[in-house]
This record gives C-alpha cells, sequence and structure tokens, in this order.
C-alpha cells in the first residue's frame, strides 16, 4: 500500500508518473536522452549502469525493470547480470565498462567518493569526457528514481513475468511520456 | 579541477548544463515545477527542502546556492538556516516543515528508510499528499544533483558572495533555461 493516494492498478514509478504528470514529462525526456539518446555506450550498457545503481540502493521494482531491459537488448544477456546484482566482479563485460559501474557504485555513495584514480582508470579503458559525464549522471538519476520509487512505498510486483513485459515496452518504445504506453495498465501481475 | 573538460569561468552546476545542455533543458524544467511552480508549500520551504538534503549529502555548492536562495525569499531568513547545516531541531520551522524535512532526511539516506510513521506524522502536522510526494520528489532530485555536481568535482567557489548572487538569480529569475541568465558567467569569485 502506498503512502499517498495512486492508482492502484499501477506500479513502482508508473504509479507515480501518471500521480504528477508535470514531473513525469521532463524526468521520462531526459531519461529517453540519457539511455536511448545518440551514444558510444550501447543501450544495454546503459541499461547495465541503471540496473546496477538500483542493486546497490535495494531498489527492487528498478533493479528488476533495468535488469530485465539489459537482457533484452543486444548483448545484454551476456553478461550475466540479474535483479539485484552488486557483485561487480561476477559481471563479464569489457575493461572500460567495469571501470564504468565502479565509477557508478562511488557515485551511488555519494559523489565525493569519487577520485582522480576511478577517473583516470576510466579513461585509461577507453572512456570518454561524455561517457564519464553520462555515466555519472545516469547513475545520479537513478538515485533519484529510486528514492522516489521506495520513499513512496509504491507496489512492487513479485510476478518475474511483470518485468520482462515492461523491460519489453522500454526498450521496444523507450522512455518517452506515458501516453506512448509506458504505464503497463494491460497487464496485471498475479 | 574538475575531472571532465568543463568551461573554466563557470562552477557547480552552472558547468554541467553548459556541457550537457539536452540534459540541462528537462532538468532545469523539472527544477522550476518543483521549486517555482504552483504550490502550498512557501518557494522559501521547498527551497529549504533542497538546501536541507544538500547539507545531508555534503555538497557545498548546492547547500550554499539553496541556503542563500532560501534566505532571500520571505520567511527564509527567520528560519536560521545556514549552509551545510544537518541539525534540524536548530531550525525556527512550523511542525508541518519540521515533518517534511525528517522526511526528506530519510530519503536523502534511501526511500526504503522511510515508514508510515514518517507519513502520519507529515499529514497529522497538515501534510497533503501532494506536500509529501514534492518533498519526496525535491529530496530524490537534489539526491541527484549532489552527486552530479560532485561526482565530476566542478568548481565550488569558496566566496560567500557567489552564493549570494546566485541566490538572488534563483529567487528572481528561477530555474529555466540556461540562457534566461542562471549561468552566472559575469560573476567571477575573488
Amino acid at each position: 500500500m502506498a503512502y499517498i493516494n495512486l492508482r492502484p492498478d499501477l506500479y513502482g514509478i508508473t504509479s507515480l508518473l501518471d500521480f504528477r504528470p508535470e514531473a513525469a514529462a521532463p524526468l521520462c525526456r531526459l531519461t529517453q536522452l540519457l539511455l536511448r539518446g545518440e551514444s558510444t555506450l550501447t543501450e544495454a550498457e546503459r541499461e547495465m549502469i541503471a540496473a546496477y545503481v538500483s542493486s546497490l540502493n535495494a531498489c527492487t521494482f528498478c533493479s528488476s525493470a533495468h535488469t530485465a531491459a539489459t537482457c533484452l537488448l543486444p548483448g545484454g544477456s551476456e553478461t550475466g547480470i540479474e535483479p539485484l546484482q552488486t557483485d561487480l566482479e561476477a559481471l563479464l563485460v569489457s575493461d572500460k565498462m567495469r571501470c564504468l559501474l565502479r565509477l557508478a557504485g562511488k557515485v551511488q555513495k555519494n559523489g565525493t567518493q569519487v577520485t582522480q584514480e576511478d577517473i583516470d582508470a576510466a579513461r585509461q579503458s577507453g572512456a570518454t569526457d561524455l561517457e564519464i559525464h553520462d555515466t555519472v549522471l545516469i547513475a545520479s538519476l537513478f538515485c533519484l528514481y529510486n528514492r522516489y520509487v521506495d520513499g513512496l512505498a509504491t507496489m512492487t510486483p513479485t510476478d518475474p513475468e511483470f518485468y520482462i513485459n515492461l523491460g519489453t515496452r522500454i526498450t521496444t518504445r523507450g522512455y518517452l511520456m506515458p501516453e506512448d504506453g509506458y504505464h503497463a495498465t494491460d497487464y496485471k501481475p498475479k
């Protein structure tokens, strides 16, 4: 039971996007830019940063949704990522992605935790300024989403099929406005 | 020295808004909605939530800027808020604001830290669903900003006059796009 009066047939972030559409509009645009916009990071790589940070924040809804999205994108399932996975060493990723995920993990704790050594390691593994920037901003954005979703106690389905369905939507339709179908109102978890 | 190549004459968040204007646009719109849009919370109360969360995250740039903004708005300076102030009990605020700031402090740690008792206390002090929602989202947004600003080691002026100048801008012009004057390029800290 959520802490505020949200639509009972909506879940997680989707119930909040519905509650405050004026806030949803810029949030969705920022997410679409960072996770689906032009980038030298693949969509699977960017979804993995979102999933990893959400796992570190123990946000089951976001971690499950973005892990599902990662695995549905080319190259994603081969990484071995799972919902709520916080063990970076267990992931099969490139050196660059490992450095960027480690950077994202520092940001998850606090911005002041990032060191020059973290940045140097990322750059030596081939990361550009824009990739470093976007990693920090994606990690920061999911620190927002995770708090928003859990801080208001939105409903978190336990059925894995819900997240496969949601992952399919966000990998095929992206993050643009709720009216584009992000709400998942036609799927009810068991 | 920032971790990526930012304009050397810009500081804190303003240097990041300049680096990635496509991300700046939705971020500024969300901030304008939450801190300057129609609300039953005053602008000073909303700035205080931003300042308090930024203080808990030890983000000197954001804490200083939003404390200055709070004090420049009607009712703000009477609260006794100071930059990097994390002692809630020392603030002279209404019962409702104390409950909302306590809620924001829980969100700063993690969304899962918020309890039904926190929500009940806020509601008993007169807070509405929308005020509770906006408090959680403002706190979450500043968890994003603080990580973004510190995670990339943007330049943090030490001169208090810089923050009074920036506070004056954001209380008179708001948060809309950088071209509206948010950049503060005409002020150089000593």
